[in-house]
């Protein structure tokens, strides 16, 4: 059904169980004559989307421009095809009544519905009288919902509070200090995360946005990162985008599509819970780690040099003595050190995660340095079989570590999708009824 | 004629003038064979563009992915149709050779007209044997060009080297502080700058480093600063995007096809120079300022507040009293205060500029707050005649102060277009022929 024919179907029958058909989009919202017009919102959003023959669905997932479904039994942004940019964010916690922050997180959900279906937060233009500030900032309306997903992430330092000791999963351990690590603490950590991806970095900075300002005096931002491009594919058969360091890296990247490599190494299991998390099936585990890489030095290095690290060569992303860069690798040709050996599942006893990270560029350090690197972000169903024993191995041996540094780091543990329209952000943990 | 037409010719023809036809585009390049393959690199590019069936020709500003013609009278990217990304680069020169300085310069116009292009910076997949560092970093192979364009500027401090002092134009004045400047040093000045605006955030940063790569030893980068989101628009007719108070920003700027306005407002005539700045002719001047929007304060305020604030309604962008954004608005309708009542040309004498600012969103602030406002860059024949009277008011009486704050600035000449192949960024003012 599109935008137009539920609202127009709402309208006939009377408020309808779905509360998001009757709202207009904010692709319909834009032709709004604006001051002195006193047309409803529903009336206005409906005559436009009509006149312009657009069609807001919300299933379209194939379509760039269009939205990616919000319900399910798992959170979307995980398996989803990748957006071109990413907005994340990690929030502390400042409320300690449990009431508050649940009803928070409920006012998340809604908005979170809203904005991934391209919709303002509130009802109408801006959801509010002329004296209140605006339910919406603004700055998305007129754009596409760009495939916007957001998810949510509990962290360690969570469960300290609202009573909810007992439910920290076994799985959602603190990262223990590897070998290199250079930790920035203002960039570490975090009470709780969202995840905002999109392809136009408005929608996904919009997001960000309003959430924290439905959140303020509740939660803060301890800290956030804008990502673009894209360091890993979950799309079959694309290109692999290629890293800062100029190499295609994800070549074996889980797929979304992957249904038992996803339930594999992705999501959380009936079977992998006990009577403290079983709040948890259906969900998944996040690490985050900003690393710097140190392009300039990088970039003075030789051809022969930057393949050998990788194990790779740079053109075609082929492993060392192979044509084609899905060409099966054979790491014993490569340099022992080389990352593609050390990081293979064949080496690791089948360890695999899903990576979703992007590259950086935040300005310049104060010694005329690009600050840049990756913001790696990688899902599995349990960090102590996933990234903690790989990264232990990488970061004893892996030539890399020669031109990065892990610079910011964080994990938390993914709830389950939202079900329905009733259903909220944490419900399976939060809830008094559960 | 095509990429590979150029190719072919020039294979059977032997080396032709033009030295850029026979290299391999970046898009060519992907389909190498990569590690132990010995194709040669014309050969190999070639035959990838006739087995995809792709044509890198570089005449086609409307596609999206296509190049923008880097030789002209003007530099590309300022009447050019703006770009969704920027990332802008100010330097400091750090040699005292005016020779090296200058044979720099000859290397950034060539490997900006490379870039430009879509090409790799050198020849072949990296330009240079396995034991040397490669040419190119890579990260851009199998981008598109994405309309990416270079310009090049010149800062007061410049004309303090190499001898240039009776070269500094008049109109290159510094900047005065204006009321509610809060300039960061290392934000503000600079001896050069770099604007790199592409459709792609990835090919823009790719440009930038490779620059400074270049430039390595002669040149260091003083600050840097990303943008994403038009936030004003060259083209005319198309919808104005939005700041990110949520509102429609740049409705009345100059189109880059109003060569009259451009002429009139934007290009150094040949009556406007004299002996010392003859060199300007065709070049233009450049005002950046990093503006911090706080933008928790604004979403606090009511919709009526901001849209008096503006002098515009949210929603569709009318000026005050009317319906629609491109009427005609009525200045004394709307309260004195009010930014676009202050910045309309009807209210200084005509002054109009031609700007081409972005968004940025660079993480938090210490404090939970979003670092994020406008990058504001306007073009102008005269910086006396344009940003610093218009500021001067502004920054005394604009309603919109109170929500924003200028952190950074710097000011820039912007020299003529490269002409030709054999033509070099700065020439007019630095050649020992001129």
């Amino acid at each position: 059904m599109t935008e137009t024919q539920a609202q127009s179907q709402s309208q006939s029958e009377g408020d309808s169980p779905s509360e998001q058909g009757r709202r207009p989009s904010r692709r319909a919202l834009i032709g709004w004559g604006g001051a002195g017009l006193a047309l409803g919102a529903v009336a206005a959003g409906g005559a436009m989307a009509m006149a312009t023959g657009e069609d807001d669905t919300e299933a379209s997932g194939a379509d760039a421009g269009g939205a990616v479904e919000f319900h399910g039994a798992h959170q979307a942004g995980i398996a989803t095809p990748v957006q071109d940019r990413l907005h994340f964010a990690a929030f502390d916690v400042k409320t300690d009544d449990r009431a508050e922050f649940v009803q928070m997180l409920k006012d998340w959900t809604a908005a979170a519905r809203r904005m991934t279906a391209g919709k303002t937060v509130g009802e109408g233009a801006y959801g509010g009288l002329a004296e209140a500030p605006p339910d919406d900032t603004g700055e998305a309306l007129g754009l596409k919902p760009s495939r916007l997903t957001l998810t949510i992430g509990f962290g360690p330092s969570l469960f300290e509070k609202f009573g909810l000791t007992d439910k920290r999963p076994a799985a959602l351990v603190d990262l223990p200090k590897f070998p290199g690590d250079n930790l920035d603490r203002t960039r570490t950590g975090g009470d709780l995360c969202i995840q905002a991806c999109a392809d136009d970095p408005q929608v996904a900075v919009h997001a960000i946005r309003n959430l924290a300002r439905i959140g303020f005096g509740k939660v803060a931002i301890r800290w956030s990162q804008l990502g673009f491009g894209k360091t890993s594919s979950t799309t079959p058969g694309s290109q692999t985008p290629r890293n800062l360091f100029g190499f295609k890296d994800g070549t074996r990247n889980i797929a979304g599509t992957e249904t038992d490599r996803l339930k594999k190494f992705v999501w959380v299991g009936d079977g992998d819970t006990g009577a403290k998390d079983a709040w948890m099936s259906g969900g998944s585990y996040l690490v985050a780690r900003r690393i710097r890489m140190n392009v300039e030095t990088w970039d003075r290095t030789s051809l022969q040099e930057q393949e050998d690290v990788f194990g790779r060569d740079k053109g075609e992303g082929a492993p060392v003595g192979k044509a084609k860069e899905h060409d099966e690798p054979f790491l014993k040709a490569m340099k022992p050190d080389a990352h593609v050996r050390l990081a293979h599942p064949d080496a690791n006893g089948g360890i695999t995660i899903l990576r979703r990270g992007y590259s950086f560029t935040d300005g310049t350090d104060g010694l005329g340095r690009l600050d840049a690197g990756l913001f790696f972000l990688a899902y599995q169903r349990d960090v102590r079989k996933g990234f903690i024993p790989l990264q232990r191995k990488l970061s004893a041996h892996d030539a890399l570590n020669e031109y990065i540094q892990h610079v910011g780091s964080a994990v938390f543990a993914i709830p389950p999708g939202v079900r329905d329209a009733n259903d909220w952000w944490g419900r399976t943990l939060l809830s008094e009824e559960a």
